[in-house]
């Protein structure tokens, strides 16, 4: 990789399909941002957007918006944009609540399709709030349910037909490694076992297919690659032959089959609308479909190849001018195998990102040594990836990163 | 009342101490609004401080807002903020999810704070996503409870020492009848039960003590007087005596102790946090901020005393001018025993809402029979009242709103 030179890495950019995407975000100048996975960028339509919403619809028409302006479809309407982005059709997403809320939703709604079997099986190392929210149905359940995280290489080994759920995130938030979606749906199948994606670190990022994977259900983040916001509206997916037979557990009026009947007995809606609780959030929504316009006209396909493509580069450019300074890589190599992002473990991983930041690359420090650097093809170019490799390598020369003055003038409080 | 007058109706007007509160609010021209109980208005403040957030936050500071603009601390810093409205104190309240998702969570938290106890007691005519959620409840668990639903006069006489949990909604949404909340729940104490209140109809409406009230948990809605917007994040209250030892049965990340140190196993934080799901809502959170602060000032003994006075006005014009039109009082008529909304049946009540829709004065049609008008005294008159009761004497006169064709053409669809 020693003969990449600014030159040619220019003339990636030039010919880049996706390069005209950049303009659909607001990147504030001096900024590198490989953060992406954590809070996607602003869309520039996202502001305009919002405050019409709230000027006009809010303002002007008031209550009247719920049918005139369609809010009360924005869930649905919100879902089937993500749709096409997952694999899945029209009916079979909803936008709602928060990814633990849904998960909660989908694991608990799973249980009851395999009754008589207890265990939920997990991988060790499953994002945070995906355990804690497996934890708390295991307390909630008591002896009905058995939680058990396992290494993914030992996934397939765990699967038993007592397993009634398999839930595991698809892109491991620390390493990028992925699983792969089919043959773990197929594995956790033959076993009678129900599959719970959770694809909070895939969705816009890699191509999805949940049909053809035979999904029963997922979860996913609106507010990483998806451009939705800080805190956007989460995602649900429900497959068509589960949607009328699940029994949602957060059972409130906005799943109910007429929530303007005001019944005073809970009757679930037909289709994927009973998984919705409570009012839905409207203005989150608004920005959330702004973020997914944002993906108009993107072959999921090609976005993925440039991802490959970055991440391959930001490797190489890290072996060549950083293979000295202790980095380890923990991430898969082989682009085929990674999701969006490449990771790299330091023993002074939280120090060296505090200087990255303080120079305008953005990426993540993740417990309890790991540099985490989102790659999104929509608004990152190679120059950029470049640019931040560079300005690692002179901050790991000048090792002002290990002074701790300036640790304390960059540190986080 | 008969001697009721527009001259002393604008006297009242321009005494009343709340009338520059009306300035902070945008109220379209051509529209007498009372459906603030449904939907607030939007304050004039709201705009701006979303679009700096959106454009100034999220665009140019990025990830970085987590820390830099607090936005980790909004749940709480707005929960703080309507502390004051439902008598309570710093760090008892947070603002997230939906009213739906909350009752659910502290619905169950009370049970469990209630071993051996398997009842939950309600009202019939409560909210029916109240019905809907404890009916989840009782769904998911099963045996260890069961749900009851008894006329508010009943209440008393269900309780007993195997009630875990009653769960009220204080104001009700159709008649505007309330509880005594200090008195319920000192009943319920007695019994040994616990009491969840629902304040979506009375948190920024009337003057709430939930502390001198000794009240356990509470949750309410951000959109309706609050004026948090549509969909807005809801709120609850956890009282401090119960705050370490509530056990949330949906343990998202944010309800961790440590939520960055990624730990794999849930350990809740200590006090009202652990009461958090998944990530906060942040553009909603930021709307509900505006709205709370249309109180700053704002005096709720002042504030109750104008609903009152608004909503006995409204009762005695409506005697005066419409008293032969067929319309039966669905509310209390001592506007002490009121909350701050007047309800009335009639047969045609849903094509009389259309018709004054059309004109501009803006009330709800609730099922099967009752027109429902909110009074938010931050930004409505007493000459609005007067107006609304006139175009609705016209509107009876002229039977416009009986003929067919008209229904049709006011027809929400």
């Amino acid at each position: 990789m020693a003969d990449w030179t600014l030159e040619k890495i220019e003339a990636l950019d030039a010919t880049d399909p996706l390069a005209a995407m950049r303009d659909r975000f607001h990147i504030p100048d001096g900024v590198i941002y490989l953060d992406g996975n954590s809070l996607g960028a602003l869309p520039r339509a996202t502001p305009d957007i919002v405050d019409n919403l709230i000027r006009r619809q809010w303002g002007d028409d008031l209550i009247r918006s719920w049918n005139t302006h369609g809010w009360i479809d924005m869930p649905g309407r919100v879902g089937d944009g993500i749709a096409r982005l997952i694999g899945v059709g029209t009916g079979e997403v909803v936008a709602a609540d928060s990814t633990s809320v849904n998960l909660f939703k989908l694991v608990i709604a799973a249980l009851r399709l395999r009754p008589g079997r207890r265990r939920i099986l997990t991988e060790e190392g499953n994002f945070p709030t995906d355990l804690y929210v497996m934890q708390g149905i295991q307390d909630l359940l008591g002896d009905a349910v058995s939680l058990e995280a396992v290494p993914a290489a030992d996934i397939a080994g765990a699967m038993g037909e007592d397993v009634a759920v398999l839930a595991l995130t698809h892109v491991n938030y620390r390493t990028g490694a992925f699983h792969d979606m089919a043959a773990v749906t197929a594995m956790a199948h033959d076993a009678g076992a129900l599959v719970v994606w959770d694809l909070s670190h895939s969705a816009g990022a890699l191509p999805i297919d949940l049909n053809a994977a035979d999904a029963d259900f997922a979860v996913g983040c609106g507010y990483k690659y998806l451009n939705g916001g800080p805190g956007a509206p989460a995602f649900l997916f429900v497959a068509e032959r589960h949607q009328n037979v699940v029994q949602p557990p957060l059972s409130g009026w906005m799943g109910h089959a007429s929530p303007f009947d005001f019944d005073s007995q809970y009757r679930p809606a037909p289709g994927i609308g009973r998984n919705l609780c409570g009012t839905p959030a409207i203005i989150g929504l608004a920005a959330l479909e702004a973020g997914i316009a944002t993906f108009d006209g993107v072959d999921m396909v090609v976005a993925r190849e440039k991802s490959v493509a970055l991440g391959d580069l930001f490797l190489g450019l890290m072996e060549d001018k950083c293979g000295s300074f202790g980095f380890q890589l923990a991430c898969p190599r082989d682009g085929v195998q990674r999701g969006s992002q490449v990771s790299f473990s330091h023993a002074e991983s939280y120090a060296i990102m505090q200087a990255l930041i303080a120079k305008g690359v953005i990426g993540d420090f993740r417990a309890p040594d790991i540099l985490r650097f989102g790659l999104t093809p929509l608004y990152l170019r190679y120059r950029d990836v470049w640019q931040a490799v560079e300005i690692l390598a002179r901050i790991m020369a000048d090792e002002a990163w290990a002074d701790p003055a300036f640790q304390a003038r960059n540190a986080v409080t």
